[in-house]
């Protein structure tokens, strides 16, 4: 049963697979930590399951392994620990354990509610003997206290008055998920989490543990709330803790409740007794207070959110879920970013790619500016590594950032498509710049962004040369992974030259508004004013690849060259790419794995004209094979630019709902949060076609033909502005003090409290 | 004390580094076995040493770790194992062990004696007592008997006349060798040989071991002849047996021989058991007749192989070093091929790269074609691993022969300098061919080297494409491994041409000759004629880069447009590049490990002229480091060719006395065979200016102005060719019933038993 509210997102399948995928797509998170959505007592014997409990940026290390190994390879890789597990909870009724598996299932339900911030199981169930309850497991992970996860299991006794054993469980002895044949997947090290002390004090269990390698620690504190007449017990073994409540006759419904707060070593000291201090203050809530708590977080951030389409129920629910996911999966303390799978999983190991950057900052830069500073405030928390990187790279200035990561160290051992990849350096000043852009914070780029975008800019003069007058940047990867190690990536290039711009004008901006902050910047990294000028002669002088033939902007200085992949003889079990073919071959032709140049036309669109940018999309998406989650949100977009409203919708589409209706059949391993923040760019730069200038934004819409209506908002430099897109006109309404510009279908408009309203052209 | 004698190299230091390098240098070996040249007592306490004894193609596997793995890469790699050690022999009187480093030493000299095809190192030694004694121990790997390894300990006591105890130990209980830091060298695997038997049985001490993983075993048998009289006893452990000689006074100098057989399940069922019958036969014969049969093998050897450049006595040394090393280090069986350190030490895992057919078989086809057909038909016993290769890596036909391997399998686990360089195939196509040139065997490549040449050349069909009429190759590695991922490497293209142009003559000639089994042949791998048209059209079309500003081939398609590397500020201790920068560093740069075009200018010399053959050398002989042992012999050749005499003697000498003078700094991980047999090359093909032509050899003399005169010899077509170069005219000798063409400077002779004089033009 599929609920209908647009609110809800829902599963109730019981087949293998369909519970695997459900564990990623209903875990509960809130950017510090992340419980998949397992069932609390478990599956039948030997159904799979990845049971998981994630602290975000709370990493085990280990050494690499290399056949050949080489100069500069990382020597230590990080990944993203399955914590303590405290979801365990067996009901025991008259000796049967419940399960979903045995006896009958007389109704069941669970779904996620995005509005009021939780998750929850419903279920109708008679025990063999013939003894029915109604279950209500109700899990919160807290917005507003972030060390909270918070279980709520109410049972009713439908026909019977008998006593019921409500066994609790604290669970140190978990490992990491392991898949020898996916590469997206970790290959090794599961058991990498000790268990240093558990006990139980003042009806407080703790479970203190530690990595093996990396000495971290975590401390679950668990203090549970029962009602009704109830005799508790515990049961302490080394590594987990049981609390065995046995609960009288008397009361038709028995409420039970479990918080259970995680701290880690990375954020405090001592986290057994933070965490303890804290159990003791946040269990004097009740779990309704909690849940008001939620209401009130979403309420606030859904008031700016949410998009209403007017669309089908199916996609108004993949377009919220995916929102609620990237709220869900943000880190908000600085430490911390957003995971390629959020906190739902274990792929890609927890690691932080560009992906927030260039897919999910979008929305936050514009929705959620708080959190996006702090996700900003977490790449300049790593710069110094990034420097270091960048010494051990051979580069004798700036900060080269790691290509995957937690701690800021690099953590990709195929460097072709990993280190090579410099251009993660634009794609970090350009969010840095984004942001300053959308928001005028001139605070925040003095304190932070201009050091970052100073030293990612001096990496480019370092790879970079100069050719004939042409400023060139050999052996890079772009963005499309199926091609490594090529000289004047389009995409790189251009990243590279808008940074390079942006460190000039940054730098000139201070050097007018702030010439001592400034200075002692400068005397800080060493920069001098002839560096900027070598930094203002490589953009100019910045090569960017056009083949005159096909009048598309070349992907780099040979890929046109190479032959075109025989996809009429892929056979369509041979996707993606990267699972059936060796690089040799998928480097050997032309085939996207995900957008390059067109990604380059979306960000920094002045570099080329339009007639280049729809020849190029012409050209390059016809060789695309979308192996990666990132790709179809570009090409929707691009389609919206270019006018090719069905392409637009098409695209548009999948990304709503690639999670939910497992389009990859990866969700097991963790929802794909760049897609998630693409579905928003798809609509807000897409179908609104907004585009954020320099002093200026522009809108340019085009309601895709199957809705009536589409209206979102954001925030720009302090207005709130709501968009309302319909058949005939869009309607922008703009609430500020002072007026900001705005550009709607090429016309200029200087606009305060005020709306506009615009015909359909 | 080095022996001034041109047939011998002697090193006497006892120095740590001096030590680890000597026993490279030697070692002892005929292509089955080579046993390191360690003390039989071993050194000092402390001090390093890698002990170790090899079997040729004896390997152990091991699974292959990669941070993140693609699909298609090797699982399993191959090492070469250092078995059985049955060099241990301690000789003690009056309770002093002796020790090269306790007591006095009074005189000491080691030497290799190539002539006659031994080893031996002879000391005048005083114990702590007073004690003197002159030791002389003489080591064999026998070229008759490949299974045996002789060792003959002479003692005689010089002032004393006590009981002397000589302990005699077939140690199975040995490591490899592993150096995290050099990926030259292995990073793991040390202990993978355990021994499975120890006995005695008749005086014969017999240790059986096998490999962990490949379950691969080695049988040493051992069996000890003393003179005088003496007690015997056995000290049977689990991992060795010790042989201990109580020798009676009476007699003034003890022999003490020491026969060790060495049998693997590679090449018998029951290496036990053949052993113990190879070790009773053969211990019949005295250590003399050991020798003399050694000395009837390097004569022969001699006869042809010799050089004669009356120059310096140290050239000269390392001259005939060098042949001596490949001699040793060839593999005799068809199991077997000649790795890169040879059988003195574990560098490079005891691979085999395409140095056997670029780099060594040139030097044995034309003076030992016998050798020479033994290792071109173990690339035909493995050809069936490069067809399933090829399926791996999506090519529907034909073969890719492995980067490096020992079994066939890949073992290269670096794609982009190893599986990348498909330039193995042409590499290894081309040795056929030169076999063929110079022998007219025409039945030994109908019967191997027609369907290797097919094989081969199937791939560039599979991995190139037609762009505007011309085919290029996209996505391969070429000899300079300092540039990677390329397309249309030159090199790769010509050789590429070359294998598809031969395809097409052998089955033209096959056609013509012998139809009936061509057709076999061809319904055997499923040849069709279309497939060779389509081969010859290729090989038509091949695109061979040029700049035309330049005048050079260009080595790939972007190598010129990439920023030279900065020699200028690179510390001389940076070098090799490839161990102090990371391969991204190296790749974005114009800069050579070692010649790649320049290479291919020399094998293929008829793709371009002189002019541009001239410009190529200039160009990019200034950005070649060297740091591959692969460099000299090239540029040497070639600056012959290009008449820079003062290069090409330079160049010369640098391979002459490259294992010798250490002057890579690592011949402690064993003798560089690829660069041996380069210094013939540049004798020959440089000097003298040889060249093997499709229906005639060409010589065109130049000796160096160092040298008063310069002699070797050589087979071509069943004719032994002498050739005397002298400061005024060249003399060139054959013997031959059936006619040749030679032509010499140009002008072309045919000649059977006659001599022609040509005056120095």
């Amino acid at each position: 049963m599929k609920m209908k509210d647009d609110w809800i997102v829902s599963d109730n399948s019981l087949n293998e697979k369909d519970l695997l995928k459900s564990e990623s797509i209903f875990n509960v998170a809130n950017g510090y930590i992340g419980i998949r959505g397992n069932f609390e007592e478990g599956y039948a014997d030997n159904m799979p399951t990845i049971r998981g409990s994630y602290i975000n940026a709370f990493y085990e290390t280990a050494s690499v392994s290399y056949g050949e190994k080489a100069y500069g390879y990382p020597e230590t890789m990080q990944k993203i620990v399955n914590v303590t597990d405290s979801q365990d909870i067996d009901l025991i009724i008259n000796n049967q354990k419940f399960s979903m598996f045995k006896g009958t299932v007389k109704s069941f339900n669970r779904y996620v509610n995005m509005k009021e911030g939780y998750y929850r199981r419903e279920a109708d169930y008679v025990f063999p003997d013939g003894k029915e309850i109604k279950l209500k497991i109700t899990r919160v992970a807290s917005f507003k206290y972030l060390e909270l996860f918070a279980i709520n299991y109410e049972i009713e006794k439908v026909n019977f008055d008998d006593d019921i054993i409500i066994k609790s469980r604290i669970n140190g002895d978990v490992k990491n998920y392991v898949d020898k044949m996916d590469m997206r997947v970790s290959s090794g090290n599961e058991n990498i989490l000790d268990v240093k002390s558990t006990s139980v004090q003042n009806d407080v269990i703790q479970v203190l543990s530690e990595t093996k390698s990396s000495k971290q620690s975590v401390a679950v504190n668990t203090k549970h709330m029962c009602s009704g007449e109830f005799h508790v017990s515990y049961d302490k073994e080394e590594k987990s803790v049981m609390a065995v409540f046995k609960v009288k006759p008397g009361n038709k419904i028995i409420e039970f409740n479990k918080y259970n707060i995680y701290t880690d070593s990375r954020r405090c000291k001592d986290p057994a007794k933070k965490g303890y201090t804290l159990i003791n203050k946040i269990c004097t809530l009740s779990f309704n207070e909690i849940l008001k708590s939620q209401q009130n977080y979403l309420k606030r951030f859904w008031s700016t959110a949410d998009i209403d389409n007017e669309g089908d129920l199916a996609l108004k629910q993949g377009l919220r879920y995916n929102m609620y996911e990237i709220l869900q999966s943000a880190g908000k303390d600085s430490v911390s970013n957003i995971s390629a799978k959020g906190l739902s999983g274990e792929g890609y190991e927890g690691h932080y790619f560009w992906d927030s950057e260039i897919y999910i900052l979008p929305f936050l830069t514009l929705c959620s500016p708080q959190i996006a500073k702090k996700l900003l405030r977490y790449r300049y928390t790593i710069l110094d590594s990034a420097r270091k990187r960048a010494r051990e790279l051979g580069h004798k200035k700036g900060a080269a950032y790691a290509w995957r990561t937690i701690n800021g160290e690099e953590c990709s051992s195929y460097f072709p498509a990993g280190t090579a990849q410099y251009h993660i350096n634009g794609d970090i000043a350009y969010s840095y710049i984004q942001y300053y852009l959308v928001t005028g914070d001139m605070d925040f780029i003095k304190e932070f962004g201009a050091e970052v975008i100073f030293e990612t800019a001096r990496i480019w003069i370092e790879i970079g040369h100069y050719d004939n007058g042409l400023f060139k940047i050999d052996s890079v990867t772009g963005p499309n992974e199926y091609t490594t190690l090529v000289n004047n990536n389009y995409y790189t290039n251009v990243l590279a030259k808008y940074n390079l711009q942006w460190a000039v004008k940054i730098y000139n901006m201070l050097k007018e508004k702030d010439s001592s902050f400034l200075s002692s910047l400068c005397s800080k990294i060493n920069l001098s004013e002839d560096e900027i000028t070598g930094f203002q002669k490589a953009a100019q002088s910045m090569y960017l690849p056009y083949d005159s033939n096909l009048k598309i902007n070349a992907q780099d200085d040979t890929f046109l060259s190479k032959a075109i992949w025989d996809f009429q003889h892929t056979p369509k079990d041979n996707y993606p790419l990267l699972l059936h073919y060796h690089p040799l071959t998928i480097y050997r032709y032309q085939v996207l794995k995900q957008p390059d140049t067109v990604l380059a036309h979306f960000l920094v669109e002045n570099e080329t004209n339009y007639e280049t940018m729809k020849n190029s999309y012409d050209y390059y998406e016809k060789i695309t094979t979308h192996d990666s989650s990132l790709s179809y949100a570009v090409y929707s977009i691009m389609a919206s630019k270019l006018n090719y409203y069905d392409k637009a919708y098409k695209y548009f589409i999948k990304t709503a709902r690639l999670d939910l209706d497992d389009t990859n059949g990866n969700t097991k391993d963790g929802i794909h949060t760049a897609n998630m923040g693409g579905t928003w760019m798809a609509i807000v730069f897409g179908f609104a076609g907004l585009r954020i200038k320099e002093d200026y934004i522009a809108l340019n819409p085009k309601l895709p033909v199957q809705w009536n209506k589409l209206q979102f908002k954001f925030l720009y430099k302090g207005a709130k502005v709501k968009v309302t897109m319909a058949k005939s006109e869009t309607k922008i309404q703009v609430r500020t003090k002072v007026p900001i510009n705005l550009k709607v279908n090429d016309k200029m408009h200087s606009i305060a409290n005020d709306s506009i309203i615009c015909e359909k052209i």
